[in-house]
């Protein structure tokens, strides 16, 4: 009986579990037993997953309990003239999805932002924030440990950066509600998203808080950080990237290219991403931006639960006299070009397409590029998606004048 | 010169288009030369992305401008104890992710939660949303409009069903701001998550609505609906399907096996989950339920822009005589088992892992099975997040007294 | 020594407390002592508060601990051409404040509304609603709670109405989180706000609910009801009356008489309205709804705390061919010409100015009238605010230009 | 003809308009001139508005168009015991309200908050907020625009200053949107609520911008202040002053005074104002703060519109060893003890009441009295209401058992 057999007789015999078989055999092999053995338990022929492309052995630190991989078809939108800070000129736009007409609709809109003489785009703020909640015994002791915070800034500061070689502290703003404390722990994380980094730095923080003061850690994360829920504090304080693109969009090049006017594409925008978000009780004010942030991550290597707050934004449109105004804001898009998913070979090629892989030179500038890419993917996006609606509206009338 | 040759020409000299290319060759060979160009144009080297196992002629209808696919490293959680409605009895849960400890953390959870007698789980409502923007004149022709609608449900319900074999019209909601109506349809659209189902019956119904009264489609979609946008129109009425799943975790077993106690796992729910997202200004009230829910989407092929309304969850954690109560509310869990992205064949094959593969007999039965398997996923990941938070926190009070 | 002394002095003795003693003596005379009391307490001259105009003994019903009243200056806004259901006509808008510029803000809006020809109101729905919240086992007795509601839905209606000569039950809707089970009960309580009709309502079905199921009632008001809180609940699904008002302004008048233009009008109530408040994470989406509401709240004698959500609004505003459309949506105006504060003496005349005194005749009529009063006056304080905001910014331009 | 009847006349023949006849007469005559024509034009008899007992010249600066005024019966809740840094010892809380039980509820929380002991209470942030809206080119335009401001934070400052005797910047956040730049100034505005010292401060710090960059101003509030709309914006960053109240109460005391345990009167705090507000997609996690704040505002003359965000709050409630901590965090009190409403002489001796009328020593500590004493009067409103609510069900039960 080979290893591997000898394995899965004590997976089925229960005196093993699937997740400490990888003690004794390769990643690779381990990936293999746990897929034959969940093919018996659950009666199913599980043979695609197993074929996958990356080192098994490597993918210990992304996942754990393995059987193999999904694949999720990968195109490409663009090229799309891009003119920001860290990217500039021509880039095309890697995206994973199985949504059909989703390439299609960024590409037309990259197309006619290339026409259009191409998107600015900025980051306008960057920050990874944390926010542990902490106990204190009343009002009183919360403005105690209010002030303390305030006189050990600096303190809290070493504390945290001493555990990372790249991280910085932005700002600890303190928040409180009844007699639970909040420190928002702000930090530049360079090329990383920084998750782990802050999470890492704020914990040796909040050691010396607990050390120094009465207050007692709840919890390492108190949800006013926010991560992987919508909130209106990413919403307006921001977290990870705080990015805008926008362009202005001639009227003969709107008609002609997408067969609606500046006024009607305005109104989709106003009755549909403003006031009908504003009536849903929403905070997300725009057409369709997930599925581009969504796409971009996957192929990217992005944290794929952190689309919940990295899609957050707002979509504007105006008439101007030149023809239409469009931006896309996003003030909590989480990306990173080191550490996490990105370094997987598929992913890893998909940074080096747009010119962002590994740590930037200097370092945070490709985290920040790649920010500006996905910003303006999400402007081809809302241009294509409100276009159709638009014009669809415009056809169907003119059909029904035809019809007369 | 080969075909591939002439169409790579093609693309260099600009005489040709990406995504046109796909119609004089094969689509695999469509996506070899995509590949090669873009590689070429950004100066990288693309080969693993190449490498994908499933048939490109059948994703066309999950993707265009197709250079080949990302693997999301895959694994899989449990067997955990699941007592549903659709589902009963042991299930494992496949997770696709590229964040580590993610798989570890709920495959924790669902140990725990099989042990203590598994979880119990419930759809409670379903129903996929589609909600037009029409303008009228004024607020006069508001109220006009919306006793239309009521004394026209019949037949607009007919208009919207001769378009779909499967969908039912569930109701139609009219809501108004000014002179935009918004008329939300809802559909009971079986196994299919149904959004494209929903909209070409909706298109059907607004026809109706165009040719017989004043109002004037604005867009197919006014953002009532909600999709990809966080809204608490969906927290409240709910979208796709709105499930609960919940468990009493004996107050022994919480302590040996997560390191905690109730008192202390409701304190940093409440801390945490309800006054801290409550403060944020959240939607979102739990812990990290958009992690299982991206993982087991990306697994089993759902749209994974819908990551954003289907990980909405409130977590609520209670002290009770026999332990602690613990339930994770999805109220906008969007999921199919057939269309999209489910007939690839890892995807394909994480569904069977589920039981829940294609169309459920009666229809409708595999995806709220899906459904109940996520968000018992989603309580195991809650409760194995929570209790390390908690105990840390407790672990380290230990510490601090040792320290003296 | 008079009873009044005596009573004073068992005050200062601490042998009696404030409110106790209106047992003793008439209603005004117990006013009186408790501000003599006070104002010895406080050593604090108070006089002004003694001089009030109303039955100190009818007040009961208003006030516990009363020492008199606070006057609060009160103005009149119009007339202003209304067009409703219920009103029709030249309408004055008392309203009172301490605020200045508020009348002159609002009669200025008045007066071009009416010379624009007027404004269109309606009512779109009507419903006071009362939440509240039960607890049950678990989540299989939520769904089995659900069902026994759906089933009994008769019973409970006949238990609601019992209590009740006026008011009839809407629909009972449930919503649940975990193992808590809200039951929205919505009720037509006719001219009457109605808080404490559907709270005295909603109890005797709770006690049908207690008697014949395993639920037990956690609170009469579970907040999903939402009564003086801002929620989106109620601004989705509305509460008290739904109000649209409108008008179309020409150019040529808003021009010569608010010193704008549709187009600069418009462009602020974007910027502001839309897409500010959708930056801020507020619920509320108008310039100043909320004065308005509040003055003829107090002058009418409405509930004062229900301005919170009464004021929640959205305000739009469109270039036409002909001019400016403006409109303002108060989804959840909570108002009643019986009752509560509406029947002492200077609040029943505000009413009677308006022509809603009382009962309306059918009933629900008066009720009606004042939320299309209401709502017409925000209309006229957001024309003039907003384009006092607009036009400042013209004249400021046309200063700059000037300069050069 | 006597003057009045002269200008009555013109009235009649609409030669005159209400807003203007205060030219030729008095301010008291003018009163009763436009409420006999008002009476006239409605045929109502109103009498009681026009008995009113202030100077009606010295109420020209808060009301235009002046017929009388209303009046609100006002009571007084207390003494309360209060330990906070501006109010320490026994306070009593004028309130005026038309809503009967009220004050009743709010003066048992009085009195269960001293016998344990009073209430702590901190105002832990100050500052009022104004935030105009700019628009730019395009987003290059707003980077530039942020950094100008970075840099003539001084000079922005100084002009703001330059306008104010008392006001002082704190500081000044920007926020955009697209092209939209919202900045956000807050002022130290002492005893004032400060909301047009805010305004004019920021309109001469506007001129600056217009005058040295290209921003355009399109107005003097974009909505992120954010005033008299619910806004998270507030909710996180404060506006007016932040202030929280709390207490612990003996268990034995909560049993024998309001009927309920610290269990259940948690459990009634958790499902209704937390997960209650959280379903409900609300701003405010409380029971019933608003009466508490409308009450209190009216008395002393406070902007009652202000009660939309001056009564967000969140209420926690938790079992202790020693019995239930109970607080009320209120992040936008806006209050003032001088301006407004404040120098009615009613208004006037309520504040005196509570021993903070007109202008502190040192400025800003009367101001921040106030909001001490109301959310004192919060906590005492909470209390009385969750303590019923929770003992109803308490007794209830009882009920049910003892049917048995």
């Amino acid at each position: 009986m080979t290893t591997s057999e000898a394995l899965l007789e004590q997976l089925r015999a229960g005196e093993r579990r699937l997740h400490d078989i990888g003690e004794d055999v390769s990643a690779a092999t381990a990936a293999d037993i746990r897929r034959e053995f969940v093919a018996e338990e659950t009666e199913t022929a599980v043979s695609a997953i197993g074929e996958y492309g990356f080192d098994a052995e490597a993918a210990n630190s992304n996942i754990e309990n393995m059987i193999g991989a999904v694949q999720i078809p990968c195109g490409v939108a663009g090229p799309v003239l891009i003119s920001g800070n860290y990217l500039d000129g021509k880039s095309y736009l890697p995206m994973a999805t199985t949504e059909g007409a989703l390439l299609a609709s960024v590409n037309r809109g990259c197309s006619v932002i290339s026409d259009a003489g191409g998107a600015n785009v900025r980051v306008l703020k960057s920050g990874m924030a944390r926010a542990p909640v902490f106990r204190v015994d009343d009002v009183a002791a919360v403005e105690a440990l209010c002030e303390w915070v305030d006189s050990n800034e600096e303190r809290l500061t070493s504390a945290a950066e001493g555990t990372t070689s790249h991280g910085e502290v932005l700002d600890i703003t303190p928040y409180s509600v009844g007699r639970s404390v909040y420190l928002r722990f702000r930090y530049d994380t360079k090329d990383a998203m920084g998750m782990n980094m802050a999470t890492i730095a704020t914990e040796a923080a909040c050691e010396l808080i607990e050390a120094e003061t009465t207050a007692e850690l709840v919890a390492l994360s108190g949800n006013l950080c926010t991560d992987k829920k919508p909130a209106a504090m990413n919403a307006i304080e921001g977290r990870g990237h705080s990015v805008t693109a926008d362009i202005t969009i001639p009227t003969a090049q709107l008609t002609e290219r997408l067969h609606t006017t500046p006024a009607a594409f305005a109104e989709v925008n106003t009755r549909k991403n403003l006031v009908g978000s504003a009536k849903a009780g929403s905070l997300g004010f725009n057409a369709h931006v997930a599925n581009v942030v969504a796409g971009i991550f996957l192929a990217t290597g992005q944290d794929e639960a952190q689309v919940v707050e990295s899609a957050n934004a707002i979509t504007t449109a105006e008439v101007r006299d030149n023809g239409l105004y469009l931006s896309v804001t996003l003030p909590s898009l989480e990306v990173g070009t080191v550490g996490g998913g990105t370094t997987l070979p598929m992913q890893s090629e998909a940074l080096e397409m747009i010119g962002v892989k590994g740590g930037g030179d200097p370092p945070g500038t490709n985290a920040k590029g790649l920010a500006e890419a996905i910003a303006v993917g999400c402007l081809a996006g809302e241009l294509s998606l409100i276009a159709a609606l638009s014009s669809r509206h415009l056809s169907s009338a003119h059909t029904a004048l035809g019809r007369e």
